[in-house]
This record gives C-alpha cells, structure tokens and sequence, in this order.
C-alpha cells in the first residue's frame, strides 16, 4: 500500500452486497453496523476493545487542547493528498499551533447517498496512514448518509485532543513589540494544486499540495527551548488572512518583505494564468511563529531542516489598529488586507 | 426569547448586507470573519478570551470521555425541537451513556449556499440555550460552505469532552448475568415527530419530540450509589438496536416483556398509519441501563422523577449468542432483530 493507486486492494468490498453508499448504511440497523464494522473498527479499534457511545481516555495532563475542523474540499482526490489525510493534518495542526501534543482524534463522516465504497475504503485507508505518520488515535467516530444531491460525496468532520506539556503562552496576544515574524516555508501549493485539478489545468511540472503535519517541527522548536510567542497555520485565506487575523487580535502592525516570501516558479506561473496572488492562497503545511529577534537564527535552523524555504519575513510593531504591510520587491509598500470576496471555494 | 418564533429578533441582520449564506462566508475572508464574530463568538466567546485554533481547557480530572456526532436531521425544525439543539443534547447524552459529567463541546457547521442567515441564527440561538441548559461550554468551532445543491441547508458537528469522576466500569462488557434492564420512559416520540413533520401528517395531538439531555439524570444515578452496568441511549434504530449492539457485545440473551414498554396511544396511532414498529423508532431522550435486581428500586425511583412510564422491561442472561426476544402481550415470543433495511433516514 505504498500508493494511492493500490490504497483499495484490501477493501473487504461487496459490504452485503452493496458497492455503493445507500441510505440503509446510516440508518442504524444492521447495513450501518456491518459498515461501521467492516471499514471503520477494523481501521480504527476501540480504545481498551470496547465500544461504545464515548471513548474513554486516559491523560498525562490535566491541560488539553481541543479543537474541530470539518473538511469539504473538492476533489476528494488532489495531487499530494486527499481529503481523509487533509482531515488528519488539517486538525493535527490546529492542535500543533497552540503547541499541544496531538493524542486523540475523532472522525465523523456525512455520506452522500451513491458514493462508492471502494471510494470510501480508499480515504479511509488514507486516514489510517496519515493517523499513525502523525502519531494520534482514532477513538470515536460516527456516520450520517443523506439523499443523493443533498451532499457531495464525503464530508468529514474530525475533532482532535492533544495535551499541553510546555508553560509557554502561545496566542495571538502573547506576541510582543519588535518580535520577528518566521514563515516555514515556500507557500501556496495546496490551493493552486487543489484549483489545477478542479480547472483542468495542466503545468509543465504538477504542483502537489503542501498538506503535512506541523506538530513534530513545533514539538521540536518547544523542546529546543525557543519562545514562541504565536503561530499560526496558513489555510483558508493564505498568508494574508492568517497574519491579519493576528494583526487585529492584537493591534499590532505588521511589516512584511515581499522578496523574503518564497513562491516556487510553477505556483507563481499557475497564479499568473487563475489570476490569484499566492499571499492569499490556501497552505495545508505551512505556518508562522512570532518569536523575539534573538531567537530567530535557532528557529530558522530548526524550520529549514524541514523546508529550505523557511525565511524571516518581517517584524511587529505596536499600533492603533490593526494593519499588514507588504515592502514589495518594487520598494513600494502595500497594505495587504484581509481577503474580501472569495478566491477559492472548498479548498479544505 | 422565550419561545422559537422570537429567536430571531436579536439577529443581527443583515451581515454586510448578505441575508443568505454566500460561498464567500466560508473562503476564509472578511464574510467569513463577519459571520463568525457577529453570529458564533457573539453567542460563544471564546475560552479565556483568546480565539485561536484550539481551545486550551484546564480539566479538573485526567481520565476524560470524548465522542462525536453530525446531525443531518430534516427538517432542521420540528415539533419539540431543532438541529441546534440536538446537535448539543445528542452529544452530551454520549457522554453520559459511559458516565461521564459533560463539560465541553465542539460546533462545525457545513452550511448550504443559499441558507438563509436568519434560520443560521435561530440555530445558533437554540444552540446557546440547549448548552446552557446543559451546563457546557462550546469552546471552538468551525464553518464551512458548500455550494448549493451540494449540501442540505445545515449540517452540524459537535464533538464533547467529560470527565469521569466515578470508578464503575460501564460498558456493554461490564453487563453480568441476570442484570435487569430497564427504560427511562414511553418511547417512539422523535422519530415519530420527524416523520409526521415530513410526510405533512396531522395527528388530533401533535407528538413532540422527546429531545432531552440525559446527564443530569445519569449523575444523579451514580450520585445515589446505583451500580450501573451499561447505559445505551435509544437513538438511530431506537430500543430494538440498542437491545441488539449490546447483546451481541456481549453475547447476551435479552428477554424483554412487550406489556413493560410504554408507547404513547398517539404514537402507537402513528407508527400503524405510517407502518412503522415503535421498537425500532427513534429516541433523543430515552435511554436504557443495566443494573443488578437489588438496585431496580432505587433506579426506578430516580428515573421516574423524570418520567412516570420508567419500567423495568427485561432481563439478561448468559448465551452463546447475543439474541432480544420480546415476550408478547399475546403471550407469544419473538425476536428482535437488528432493523435490516432502512426505516427512518436523517433522523438526527
């Protein structure tokens, strides 16, 4: 199973019969319990063999973080991922961004009546994978089908508990005058790989999603000592958006060098033809941490172990309200605003 | 803001504008910060003030439950009850069919193009009231946006997180011979509210759903000393699915008297129009548990405070495979098997 291609060779497929998802499979008799057996608990065993309406969990810490993240992007299918590795990564890293150590997710499916099982199998799988990559259990889960055209193939909905081992405060208004902004590497892959299949598009070298799990590096940037002060990963709405949200949260001003944001040529070329600015284009492995200066050399080593791309790209300073600038290549300056009509729908 | 007609007056309407989801609400932009500071934080704020990708909890236990639902119910309003407040009471009730004293629930919403705002908001008001009545916090969130035609008006996921403050082991496995079994109340109200609600029928009294959380009553339990087994809730599939998941678990024969189980007349009146058997119909706040005889009293006093059709209805002993006979007010027996094809879809 080292490719997609072979992912559903070991689909126990027909499920009674059934190649296809019908309404039965989410009505709760025995349709919905055979695949629930079958394709879901032979992946993912109850914690201690039992299942049950809740799952039982024992922590090392009494501080947990907790977050949720539904996933509907569109194709399931994409160059460098799919959407049940999206949904792994994807919640894996809102845990990682306040510097939690994932342990526990859970995985609810909306089905839409039709969708092949082979299909389903083959995210499932998927899921599988990217849970043991990044090290964290499915516990509980649950699955809903509705009505042909009333959804749209699968949606998933996973929620994540991590615990909090460190004392670092790491949130928006913990950042502090003069720190340093660092990006962790080149950005706007996802989007422009997600928007290529979509369109039809075809480059010269495929551009393949950046979807990866964070939490590792971010464990190791706390192990490491650093003061982190914010971080933030870079999805929905891009680099942008992300760094005006924290802007706003904290009223600070943010000054951002244009020539320290890496964009690989083929992201730049698919921008150019789809009309998108790769600031605003959706990252599934990238993120910014707010650090003091004097921590920033450290930083930079322990991110470009993992991306060459990892840069400084600007500073914080105090103000009224809340602003991002952009020092273009030009020598211009910018100000780059939180996005406001819609660029690129069911990215994540 | 007593009843559902005036939840809506405190919508803040229109949001820049739009009185209809638009795709641009979930593209990571402006509208997309618009709706959920004016509709979601206005309603939550966040945890410590501080919004950010996950929600830090300081838990006062190590040993936790965790579950997760969606809801697709249709429709998202119904005599007795709503999306909103489903989405809250049927996670809550997971939590406390282990035991579990709910404290914090997750809210994902996959909104529909098209919706319009101010059905959002009579959601999202139901939403706060059914929480607060539960006494737990909604602590993150997330919103996405389908294209119409690709979803169905709202979805929602809410996950949850209790603690454990007991030491019984309640699951199916816990379960010993001769354990009595008893129901909480009369069933068959939900499915039957949601039903009638879709196929436009009009009874002489309109059957409300049964929609209710089930921790309080739960805890008072434990809080008594009962020595609970196993607890199921009647969901999905209703009283004859839950019956079976726990008597194949554990390979249990049920016994269970026809004569011991409470169908309200007018729901009985129902499930003969629309051909259902109200063994299998639907529950959101009906639940069974499984105790020794010495604690059926005691039990029995408790849940009859909530409701007077409370019963003990069976019994459980040791077999070579989990089988539910029902003994018959005729006076005959038969078993009840898991629902095999598909009853009632988008129930919850």
């Amino acid at each position: 199973m080292e490719t997609n291609k072979n992912f559903s060779l070991n689909c126990p497929l027909p499920i009674d019969k059934y190649s296809h998802i019908l309404m039965a499979h989410g009505g709760g008799g025995k349709l919905m319990h055979q695949l629930i057996e079958q394709l879901f608990l032979a992946n993912f065993p109850p914690v201690n063999s039992v299942s049950h309406d809740s799952a039982i969990l024992d922590l090392s810490e009494k501080k947990i973080a907790f977050t949720t993240d539904s996933y509907v992007v569109n194709p399931l299918f994409f160059p460098g991922g799919d959407i049940g590795l999206m949904a792994v990564y994807g919640t894996v890293n809102d845990l990682a961004m306040v510097g939690a150590k994932p342990l526990y997710l859970s995985l609810s499916f909306i089905l839409e009546e039709g969708l092949s099982i082979d299909t389903l199998w083959r995210v499932v799988e998927s899921i599988k994978k990217a849970a043991e990559i990044c090290q964290v259990n499915i516990v509980t889960g649950d699955t809903k089908v509705v009505e042909k055209g009333k959804g749209d193939g699968i949606f998933i909905n996973t929620s994540g508990i991590g615990i909090i081992e460190h004392n670092l405060q790491i949130n928006p208004l913990a950042i502090q005058e003069d720190d340093v902004i660092i990006l962790s590497g080149d950005i706007g892959r996802h989007g422009i790989a997600i928007m290529a299949v979509r369109e039809g598009l075809e480059f010269e070298t495929s551009i393949e999603s950046d979807c990866a799990p964070l939490h590792f590096t971010v464990l190791n940037l706390i192990k490491e000592g650093v003061e982190i002060h914010c971080l933030r990963d870079l999805t929905r709405g891009g680099l942008a958006s992300a760094l005006n949200e924290i802007a706003i949260a904290g009223q600070w001003e943010m000054n951002i060098d244009e020539d320290s944001i890496i964009v690989a040529e083929e992201v730049k070329g698919a921008c150019e033809i789809l009309g998108f600015d790769a600031l605003y284009v959706a990252n599934e492995g990238r993120f910014v941490v707010f650090t003091p200066e004097r921590e920033a050399e450290k930083t930079l080593s322990i991110l470009q172990k993992e991306n060459p791309h990892a840069r400084v790209i600007g500073r914080v300073k105090k103000a009224n309200k809340g602003v991002v600038i952009l020092n273009t290549v030009m020598g211009s300056k910018r100000v780059i605003d939180m996005l406001s009509g819609e660029q690129l729908p069911r990215i994540c």
